[in-house]
């Protein structure tokens, strides 16, 4: 590229990393208050991850305006075309993380005075934390451009896929033991289904910095131990 | 553009035009296929809609990759521009599509030798059907640039909610009623919900199909009535 069109491509990667960096704080505060809603049946905090959820989608929309815009008038080749759609794809997975941790938001009023032991929570709040962390490492991988650290984020998903297994068998025997649990621990399984989506979208995003810092596409499957879709339940027989 | 660009961008969009239609098709085959999968307890049929996924991953790849090069190489503008973004953003959530398509099918594997009332699952295949012509609606939508059709399908969205909600109370109660529903119906619980997102998608596609024809963004907020997320059930304190 000519010097003076190197120039303004550069000033155009910065707004977007800045951009990108804004979406990532406000994602990873929608799901630490999501599930400290959730864990303290605090509304007023629900409903404020719930009116965050615009302002992620406006930056998305916004960032892939820009990086068109950028591709159009810049014809970035290699590594900085790969940087440009990769912002995009980022952008877009983060954006997901705002919905699925809404979602959970939501859930807070549903659960509102309803039969709520404290123990059914805390399984939840572990896998949160551990997402949290993921996503936390991911985005700092992303701003720091390190690929050994966004592999580690894509192989530690299969913990997260695990814990998920395990709660999701745990929430079913509270179900059978106690009607009372049925409603309460329905809601739980799906807050706990959208943490664990979450976790995937930080592999994805793991992907993406892999193929933007090496030029390569991760081929290898990701290490997918969510075994729940097949779970069934060995209780089941007993009652 | 010059006249022999113009000719080479009109070919690109035939074939991405061509990708898009094709992914459309392996999509509502899958959600079509799960639904029947889950109906007649058919698991041969559900690992056929499992193996069909990685074609629409690879398509989606494609796609996205001959839609950047094309904005690289021939800085399309106005309605051309949006053409290739719009190819983009549907060819995301017709995959988001088969990857929900390709988790009903898992849980037919689930609930495999599972007590099952066949009425429970009537519901599911209402939405599941109502669902599929969404979907069909909306990709007629795009090969056609019908503007009208797509707006009738973000419309009609509302009415796949209003399904979900009500289906989401029934599987709660026949829980209440019977222990033995639980593991069950907890799958088709998240089968429903995978169906409705697919509705979600069917209108993400409207939006972009409107976008492209006009040039405007929908700012209207979509009819939006899935409440189960603040459901409760008033049946809980009778139990």
């Amino acid at each position: 590229m000519p010097e003076h069109i190197v120039s303004a491509f550069d000033t155009d990667l910065k707004t977007l990393r800045r951009m990108i960096a804004e979406m990532g704080g406000i994602a990873e505060k929608m799901l630490a208050d999501a599930t400290e809603a959730l864990a303290s049946r605090n509304l007023p905090l629900a409903q404020e991850v719930i009116a965050l959820d615009p302002r992620l989608d406006q930056l998305q929309r916004d960032i892939e305006e820009k990086a068109i815009l950028t591709i159009a008038r810049r014809q970035p080749m290699a590594v900085d075309l790969r940087e440009v759609v990769s912002a995009i794809r980022i952008a877009s997975d983060v954006e997901r993380v705002g919905d699925l941790a809404k979602n959970v938001a939501k859930r807070v009023m549903a659960i509102a005075g309803q039969f709520q032991p404290v123990k059914i929570i805390s399984g939840v709040q572990t896998m949160s934390d551990l997402v949290l962390e993921q996503l936390k490492d991911v985005l700092d991988a992303y701003a720091e451009k390190d690929n050994a650290r966004a592999l580690d984020v894509w192989m530690r998903d299969g913990d997260i896929d695990t814990l998920y297994t395990s709660l999701f068998r745990e929430l079913l025997t509270y179900m059978m033991e106690d009607p009372r649990n049925i409603s309460f621990c329905t809601h739980l399984l799906f807050a706990a289904k959208n943490i664990e989506r979450i976790g995937d979208h930080t592999t994805n995003i793991a992907e993406t910095l892999h193929y933007l810092i090496t030029g390569e596409v991760m081929l290898a499957e990701r290490p997918k131990k969510d075994n729940s879709s097949y779970t069934t339940l060995a209780i089941e027989a007993e009652t």
